[in-house]
């Protein structure tokens, strides 16, 4: 069961409206990154998953904050929209510069669809979908996608930092990408102790027999572009991180296997 | 430039057609995680490079290399569908159990579409969509994504392997995780290789001057559910792996600020 | 069938091109609750209603009425976009802010890909996509989808008529509200004759045996926030709008039950 | 804020697995009218509302449980799939009926890319998208969509009532709606009282300048089919259920308006 | 303006129920070449048009055409639908295979959401989407997309024949396949008209000032492959169809040009 | 397989950036008629292809070149993008136009998501998806939507030719031309062949029993519409282009044949 409570984990109150940072803001709402796509993630995450106790609940206390995120970016574009100009006219483009501006940059969808509200969509105005969330029922694959929805998202805000000067917004954003910041470290954390504990292994998933693979060419490094460069990377000669095999380099690719003929289904496909 | 051979990089014959198979060998193809995403992300990832060199080269490489394993499967997914029957008699049906099966279990899209070819698309029929890459510009999150990617395409293939007892299937997919194993073992490689080099550091993006985030919560585990055991796990207490703090442990989440009033937009956008 | 006739319902011409709004007017065609989708969404309920008659007939004739409003929002957009620039020199920018405003105003596709013409897509571009269209075969829920439909609609037109001061613009959108007023209230009256003649009545599907559902649980308001006002409306206390029962408010919500264990399936699916 | 507790609101366990019917069950976890969608869109209505007070907290609250609901359904869900089976032989098919029936029943992503898992998807696959969600910030015409959204939801799980014997799915289901009931209700009385407050009416937005719209036509029921019968509704004639105006019915639509001639955009267009 | 008339172009009634089939016929409903794309497609394309007269006649004669064709096929996906049976027991799979058959081979969304109708959807359940339309404002390609998309049609409709025995669907498919031969007929017609008439021709758009294309590659069919008979067609030599050269054939593609140097965007994007 | 070298088939390197027209090149990279939509097309045409040879070839040819293409794109969009201003500040903006022109006409998510690079999507921002290939198995067909795909992108870049001064985009866009130009002719010219071999002919698909379809309206020129215009045009009357028949002219549709009645599905549909 989810509970909520009329209040913000932090604050989230612009200095000024600003109806073109609004736009820009919707892609940590509801962008392939954003916060509506962790909060589904690990909701999804912790209902699939099959051990009790402390991996799941980290699933779920981390769930539950996320929705709080997406609340507080909510808040924060309604605010910077409160001021939203309704129609502009014409001689307040050839007076104002920033008028100008304004025209291109902002959600049309915004005002036109939401009446200057926050929607689920990204900053060009793509609907989230779920097709962003991974939940594959293994954690240490899903807490490895986590670490790097949450590196995705803290490189989003430090841009958007950037492209605000709002002390408000700049306040709450500094607010999130500590929150990101731990977030990272956390699955980190939690990868790295699932391996410890012998839950699961690289390659993932480790119980598939390995035998079945073709071994010869698991830890080959094959060059099918020509950058000569690529021979000098840890992952072209040395022991492998599964511990399980040495890395070899082939510059250039086998020759390869003769294609099957071409197929002939039934006629009545109307092939040709 | 990419150039194209006319060999697969390994063989891709079923021993027989199997309609049904061919449906969910389509996830791979043109799933969330198909070979169509990895070799879309890497080539992204590559043109949006930064640092020329080895890393670059390592995903030009990589890149063209899954372009080819879409077309192992494609070929494989062509001939398990070229004994497909077009129409199916109630006759038939009532005679022969796997007929039955048939009826439901096959992309029938593949038949009426693609007239018993393969397609870019998952194993529910959704096309592949550009909402699966991710290319941010920033390495070590991308090698990242790049680790989970190719952690849920081999969870995928393992599951597809139990699937089906065709042993000429079998050892395409036998192919196919071994190079997910090196395409592991190799973007784990390649992201720690980038953080001993001083390329990029936990937590990403590093440069973000970290003083400006609000250091109080960057190693708060606050347990927004209440699950007992959240505390227990090692993203609770001692050293965080990014080396610059501990980690805490918060039972219950501070009461957090009040909520902004609600906004009052121009009365123009007709709200209530 | 469908005929067409080369006539608009309504004047549908601007006083001058002004590809800004040609963009913003695009959401009322192809958006969530665009012409588009009324007209797909009466056709499929007419096409799946199951009585005869005259809420068929409804139906049908506002279906094809809704066909025509597209087309004349595509005949406005056209005239909006005839002296659309194809390109934008960097001196018209300096000398012209109205210029520079155009620039980022513009729905660009109209451009590049239909060369000047209407698009069936909204406003930031997004094709119109049938997840839009409900039709339930259900009428008493349709009609009220349909009433929202023509509710969403007005107000988006409401919006955009105060997003220009074109007299010609604003005529036409005159008249679509107009035709929204009708539809709103047609719906309503649509949706009391239906109930009045007892074809289906609150809680929707009323024939459902209503003993089946959990009654104790039918009436609850249940607050699983801490709004303090949540118990002061109508629906708190008092007799329902179904004629069925009486409110009552649950300030707690209950304790609920615990979850049952977690799963676990085929270690074939490799979870952890 | 949201808190996650790890209790059910109602108990949801099945008698026995079925992963035939844990797909049916997705379509009211991710599809159109699934609990994501209510539980997005009356997040998103509170946090674009601007009202403080009962309205804006019943959405809160109405919100919360949405997504206990979403988390009953996955939980379900999971179970269901627990026993599925990983791979299924031509022997198996040959002699068991059901066994056939199962392979094309199943979701076969929920196989292959959640390790037996609930998904946030529909019953056909499609991942859930932000289209399905309505918050306009207009509170009537808002209300008006979730009476229709819990009308469609009801109509939905009473038809999945009966696609299943199983007594533990059954109970969830008439717990949903019941649920469903209220919600109903809810929502109308809430559209009720706003108007008996005068914060809104029809026409929805009641406070457009009603004289700017072509009145002539506000309420005229125009036959744009041959519908015999449309005449015959209330809709037709009488008192519309606005209060401003009397139906009037037009069996043969007016002759309508010339088209303007074709547009000729700059020839580097390149149009015909 | 469009009207509706209740009559059908043809005869569409099964000779009886099959829920199975009523889901393949989904295909040419709302897929990519299904009705609704190209009723859509040649409206668009009418109201782009930039000539008055008889091509822009003839858009909007077939368009209108187009939507009786999707009302035909969603009228027989209903009939089809008719005796599908809601819930299916375990005995009844026992006692029949066909059950087993149905389970997996239906819309379950047609029952679900749509209470047994059509639904303007593929035959995977993809909603229809305006990314299938094409309407540039340029009457041969588009005239070119138009044949393309009715010989797709008419392939779909021949594969359709054939999987299904039913003298009614197999009579209204007769009726649809002769009018996809009469519109490929007649948009091949139109497109070699409007070259004939010098409006437009090859390479559209032919009014580029083609001097301002790199003309030395314009008519070089280089092997980016290894195929040893891409030289043997036409387009490997001889007098092109434009007229405008000759085909050469380069078996061995250039060498090309250095790549750029990567790029080194602001320092705040927090590339690596 | 797919092999990749690090040059570019031709130069691709903008005298200045401009972050402007990088999004407008993402039309061409990433929308429906784009080099991805080609890419993709021509290898799964290639890989459902039933005839081994020059057709064969052709596709697996120009497969791998189109895969350039995107690459040459993409590159040059990065360096437009390469000057990119992370924050603008409303001074910046007051002083000079072309900074507000820049803010509304950029693509966000080119910054955001990113780090001022390409991304596989159009435009508007829409990622691209898979909705956009076509590959049926039949040549002709195929050859056709080809041909259409070639013009479409010709227009396009013709189109964009003209949105920018820069000589260095202009130099490539002249490339793009070139190959489109022989691309288009190319597909002509073997689909003209495939019909002098034999293999196909028109109407698609031609070995469908043509005897089966309707021919009493497999010419006939209906007009749905009431346009004067459209008995004029070379479809209306003469010799059919397939060598067939001959085409007539009908001014008005036959009268049709009436609805069959509802349908009634089971009460546990809860239909109304
Ligand atoms: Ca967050
Ligand atoms: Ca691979
Ligand atoms: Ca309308
Ligand atoms: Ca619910
Ligand atoms: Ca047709
Ligand atoms: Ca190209």
């Amino acid at each position: 069961m989810f509970f909520h409570r009329q209040v913000l984990q932090y604050k989230a109150t612009p200095e000024k409206p600003d109806a073109v940072y609004a736009r820009k803001l919707q892609e940590v709402i509801g962008g392939q990154y954003g916060e509506i796509t962790v909060a589904m993630q690990y909701s999804f995450q912790a209902w699939n998953a099959h051990m009790p106790g402390k991996y799941r609940d980290l699933l779920f206390a981390t769930a539950a904050e996320e929705f709080g995120h997406v609340e507080m970016l909510a808040t924060m574009v309604a605010q910077l929209l409160e001021k939203a100009p309704v129609g502009i006219t014409e001689d307040a483009i050839q007076k104002d510069p920033t008028v100008a501006a304004i025209i291109g940059g902002t959600d049309v969808q915004e005002a036109i669809a939401a009446g200057a509200g926050a929607r689920p969509v990204d900053s060009n105005g793509n609907p989230w979908n779920a097709g962003y969330v991974t939940a594959s029922g293994n954690l240490l694959a899903d807490f490895t996608s986590n670490v790097n929805a949450e590196m995705q998202g803290r490189i989003q805000v430090a841009r958007l930092y950037h492209m605000t000067d709002d002390p408000g917004v700049r306040d709450l954003l500094s607010f999130l990408l500590a929150r990101d910041t731990m977030h990272q470290n956390q699955w980190l954390a939690a990868a790295r102790e699932l391996q410890e504990e012998g839950n699961e292994s690289v390659p993932v998933p480790s119980n598939f027999p390995i035998k079945k693979e073709h071994r010869e060419v698991s830890y080959q490094a094959i060059n099918f572009s020509n950058g000569a460069a690529m021979g000098q990377g840890s992952w072209a000669s040395g022991p492998t991180p599964d511990g399980l095999g040495e890395f070899t380099y082939i510059d250039t690719p086998p020759e390869g296997v003769p294609m099957p003929p071409p197929t002939h289904p039934d006629a009545r496909f109307y092939g040709t």
